[in-house]
């Protein structure tokens, strides 16, 4: 029989290639330090009360997990200020992102995207055979009068991330307002705010909470992963109508967020000192790179977020290389077709330091 | 416009109707135990060691898991004498499932199931536009030459769960060899092995690993939820063909699997002790269920997990809410159309007891 054995969509794609362990590039460069700097983790650790909270639930884990979240629900919206009919929690926010690509998306269906952002909303979309438009940033934003030209009768989706992965630079009140005022109602916009935490303070932040309000066909993405420290445990949540949310939530798979992440994200969201901290030691942090860049002359974009996209002027396969023999590693930008740029997630300010030298012995080296 | 907001497979699906949550039972019938023998947990409680894996990882939950699961792949490689490139670690059995549909099924493609079986095979494959063909059991057992009568060109999958959820009874090494036999190869056979550890003792049970090595078009699901009781923290793993693993790691998510579980399962994994105790806690239980159905001449289906299924001679809805205002919680047969009977799972002795007095008192109370 000549029939294809698997789903045809698999042909086209790309399989995940892992960075390696910690342990084997130690072994490999004969390092005793390593910092990774490339996933935008919390180098503070984990939030001490999400930590506490799984301690206390640990010996309960024979039990499959409340399969609707109920508590989390219960505390997230009295948190946010929404019903618990507008929430989804999923296994991370990587696994909402495959449960939006799920609820919108047939064969054939079209979807907008920036270039670069999370390489997942591709993948999941085109895993459903949905057709994907994806648009250059221009002069280093994003460029929605292309985005807007790509809207037609097939139009499902747009995603907008902001603070956007892997740039840092935020979509002001006033650039969302222009693209949902030229938008037709009926395409769904995917807020993506994985970095919300990092930018609020930002005046020219837009409160999507209170847009999606009177644009019912918006999903709001956040993540307890980033600021609160627990990426370990997966665990994310999309705030949206309660309609959309009732197709998510009927969607997704039972026992998809485990009794742990559950217990963690609930002491997380009364962890406001740790919040509060992360916070303000990323912006130590970005400043301080920000300013090397300045006196380096090193083309950025001003970032909102807990890592930095800086030109590095020199192949990012070269600089990853060099700088993970020096016990760095950082997120290089050809993968998303920016050849010189490099991704840098904030750490301590020791480890912020330690990076800083670190580049500067390559690019001395180099020139 | 008259676009369609959602997918379109999206109307065809059934909400997922959740338990209430066990303190809310309490109050509502005023009570102060409820056992819930209704999803086939571990009632001794989680493995230590897996417990204690845990507690020394939980620092580090800032860190996003390993996506590849090195470590845990490597040590249940070796435990199971297959090869590492032959796993695929999932977020529970229930996102193997899943992933399992969404590397196999396009619109149209057919897939095989029994009736009663586990209800995710249907939605998954549903998602994703394929056609299910549902076969009834005959005489309380699988109808191979029923299954096997559906088969055509456009049968992609067919599924044999066994120990099977909810009926508990077994596929002999003889009835899957025969239907081997009879399959086209490129039909690919999903053994859904969630209960393998309770069922392994007995001579009939067959070694699907060593069928694997000469048919390769076969796909083996187990779990650690159920024996090693850490069904809270979700990890299960797929055993297959070189081939086939690689297209499902390919496309499932990078860090579906969270690192709490990782380290849990790499340490249930060491505690065959726990295994061996639960297993034969697991049998006494069974033991003594059957027995008392014996006594009462109730027809159940014997049992190779840690559930049995048997007609309660009254609607399982009724049986349902009697048993749940005397504080035992069982899962009622007519999600499957089986209007009578009711699938319970073992608990410690004490728990059984506890469920066949309550059970006593109400089909004494009907009579």
């Amino acid at each position: 029989m000549s029939k294809d054995l698997f789903r045809k969509e698999l042909a086209k794609f790309q399989p995940y290639v892992p960075g390696k362990p910690i342990e084997e590039v130690k072994r490999e460069y004969g390092l005793d330090r390593i910092e990774k700097l490339a996933s935008n983790e919390n180098q503070l650790g984990p939030s001490p009360m999400a930590v506490d909270a799984i301690i206390k639930a640990v010996q309960e884990i024979n039990f499959y997990p409340e399969a609707t979240a109920y508590e989390l629900k219960r505390e997230l919206a009295a948190d946010l200020g929404v019903e618990e009919e507008n929430l989804v929690i999923g296994n991370g926010g990587e696994e909402l992102i495959q449960v939006i690509a799920q609820t919108f998306i047939n064969e054939g269906d079209e979807v907008i995207v920036a270039s670069p952002s999370f390489g997942i909303y591709n993948t999941t979309v085109g895993l459903l055979g949905g057709v994907i438009h994806s648009i250059p940033f221009k002069n280093n934003q994003y460029d929605f009068e292309g985005m807007l030209g790509k809207v037609n009768e097939k139009t499902k989706l747009i995603y907008v991330c902001s603070p956007n992965n892997p740039t840092g630079n935020i979509v002001t009140k006033k650039e969302l307002d222009a693209l949902l005022d030229a938008l037709p109602e009926d395409v769904t916009v995917i807020m993506d705010e994985a970095y919300y935490e990092f930018a609020v303070a930002n005046p020219d932040y837009p409160d999507s909470i209170a847009i999606l309000k009177n644009r019912p066909n918006m999903v709001i993405l956040r993540t307890f992963s980033k600021v609160s420290g627990i990426a370990g445990v997966r665990i994310g949540y999309v705030i949206t109508s309660e309609r959309i949310a009732g197709e998510m939530n009927k969607i997704k798979l039972t026992f998809d967020v485990n009794r742990l992440a559950q217990e963690a994200a609930r002491g997380a969201l009364k962890d406001k000192e740790y919040t509060k901290k992360t916070v303000a030691l990323t912006k130590e942090s970005i400043d301080r790179m920000e300013a090397y860049f300045e006196k380096q002359g090193l083309d950025y974009i001003k970032s909102y977020a807990n890592f930095v996209f800086v030109d590095c002027k020199l192949h990012s396969k070269t600089m990853f290389e060099e700088l993970m023999k020096r016990g760095v590693i950082v997120r290089p930008g050809y993968f998303w077709g920016w050849d010189n740029w490099i991704r840098v997630s904030t750490g301590t300010l020791e480890q912020t330091q330690f990076f800083l030298e670190k580049l500067e012995e390559v690019m001395e080296g180099i020139q």
